[in-house]
């Protein structure tokens, strides 16, 4: 594996020396992991002109975190009382003569950017901007992999839950439950704060469970991923509770599947992202849901839930093969409750069969 | 409840003013939720020259956050596709007349304060700093009793997990089962990663669990905290597991049992926060542990976990009345464990009964 690190190391300082840097600091946690294989809490990992080293904050059994540095890495750990990483990686940089630094602006503060310049006034700070997030969009096998056992994870958990009785039991405890399953499963834990919304919350995007409670004739919608290795995944399903679904519940529900669908059909390398979105998005404009609908129906996964490609209407660019997106179009009527259905997909060339479904929990209409 | 929002911003209007700033932008989410009464993801607050006003990124079904705004704050959604809300909100500065807006540069990134220096390149923008943060430090009964009904939830959590079998049980499920009970209890969820640590991982500070299973003889220490209305508090125990302890382990126990005592000793008003740190660290340095001890043996607790004051020994400041830290010393000798002992207290004056202990569970060595 250190390989893999050192290689994406390279890739990052061949784009900064193009670009007239010859150093640059990296602080964005989740672009230190990609990078170094590891981000413990307040770590930067500084690319010098000569070696790269990763600079951590206080001793180590204070500021534990997942993974391992690669061997290639040099690892230097400061008192926890030495102040800031990245203004001693910048001093570092300075020492290694290096005359310019870039620096990834859109994390690092106002004030830090302040300390650094004012103890090495004489290096230039460029801007990094998102090169190392443009970096992590495609995934290698190995990442995908990752996200597959995630979404492996996710989708038991769920299908257990499933099982259990529902009715009478409260959202906020369904999603503990689903969060210790996840665990239980191999997890690192949950991708991101697991989301159960019952009757009127139900479709909610990223609501917070409540202490409402199960009820017969509710609709029940899930959010949930598990973070494996770092690699964080995401599936949404929505239930009916008690034995028949209302006619309008079977028809919201259909119209939010075809949307869905209508979005991962479209998930082919080359495809622009608005276009996605939109292919999505229209099977709920033209059934009369254009307003309240959510700014997107999709976007990246990896070491971290929220990355790019965004699918929404706006969105520049388009997708690659081995971009993994979710397809989560949903629709929330107030106070009746709603549908989100969210898949994990792999964009993939036709050749390979098309896209690649990570979270394969059916998407029948389950009454439960 | 209102009130104590509006009250707090006045508070912190004059403290502008004072300082020659007509407006202030606080971006800072514990701070915003301070100032307003809720902190939807990516919101931000302007305190502008006439009138306060909470600017939230994206429709509000997409950003659930806890908590409410108080009546007399203007809330303002923004589309989720209009950008910044701190760009947003330092237009509105400048059509507001502003000539100066604070920002928090400890906060905000250097991109967005770019951002909205071409927006409004008129406005001058100077440095808030930690005024918020320093406001927080005080708090009122109403949060301390938030604090104190955390404190009895982690101490329920806990005292119920002491009755459990524990012999073969991984950290991460006894984790787990504690963020569990947290939440059957009342807590908005866990304060922090909750921390198991067993045998030779135990008295480590912020250990994550592990697939280590408990085992007859080993120590067993735990750290949690329960989130209640978004203050978090803290607690950590030192157990041993089997009927009767090590002569070693009773040693080290009673060692930092004294450290932590004589911490919790010198929180009075009006004490240095260094010399609280000296009388537990002095304990544990004459006892031959200089080395390897954790930076601070306690900090400030509330909206964040992690708050002023530090008790370390380059701290500088001294403790208040009705604030609350934590008292957590600990040793942890490489291979073999250790003991970690973590209270959260309240700061009173000896006329009222001296310091206030939230965590109430007995400190005694229990073998389990």
């Amino acid at each position: 594996m250190s390989e893999v690190y050192a290689t994406r190391r390279r890739r990052l300082r061949e784009q900064c020396q193009a670009s007239g840097s010859a150093a640059a600091l990296i602080s964005r946690p989740a672009n230190v992991r990609y990078l170094a294989g590891t981000a413990p809490r307040g770590a930067v990992l500084l690319l010098g002109k000569a070696d790269d080293v990763l600079l951590c904050a206080g001793p180590p059994d204070d500021r534990l975190a997942e993974g391992r540095p690669d061997d290639l890495l040099r690892v230097q750990t400061l008192p926890g009382t030495a102040g800031d990483p990245a203004v001693a990686a910048a001093d570092l940089a300075e020492a290694g003569r290096a005359d310019t630094l870039a620096v990834e602006e859109h994390h690092l503060t106002v004030a830090r950017h302040r300390a650094i310049r004012s103890v090495v006034p004489r290096l230039r700070l460029t801007d990094l901007g998102g090169v190392v997030e443009q970096l992590r969009v495609v995934k290698d096998e190995e990442e995908i992999s990752c996200l597959r056992i995630g979404a492996e994870i996710a989708d038991q958990a769920l299908g257990e839950l499933l099982e259990s009785i529902l009715v009478g039991r409260t959202e906020r405890h369904l999603a503990l439950e689903l969060e210790r399953r996840l665990v239980d499963h191999g997890a690192d834990g949950p991708a991101f704060p697991t989301s159960v919304a019952t009757g009127p919350n139900a479709g909610r995007r990223g609501h917070r469970p409540t202490d409402r409670r199960v009820e017969e004739g509710d609709f029940l919608s899930v959010c949930l991923g598990a973070a494996y290795r770092g690699y964080r995944c995401e599936i949404g399903r929505t239930f009916v509770i008690g034995t028949s679904p209302a006619d309008w519940q079977i028809e919201l529900y259909d119209l939010v599947f075809a949307a869905q669908r209508a979005g991962r059909e479209n998930l082919v390398p080359g495809a622009a992202c608005r276009d996605v979105d939109r292919a999505a998005r229209q099977v709920l404009d033209s059934a009369g849901h254009a307003e309240g609908l959510p700014p997107l129906t999709g976007h990246g996964v990896g070491l971290e839930i929220d990355e790019d490609p965004l699918l929404a209407p706006a969105a520049m660019g388009k997708l690659d093969a081995c971009v993994p997106v979710t397809v989560e179009p949903g629709v929330h009527l107030p106070g009746r409750g709603g549908v989100r259905i969210d898949d994990t997909l792999v964009v993939r060339p036709e050749a390979d069969g098309g896209p690649e479904l990570l979270t394969i929990t059916t998407k029948e209409l389950l009454a439960l």
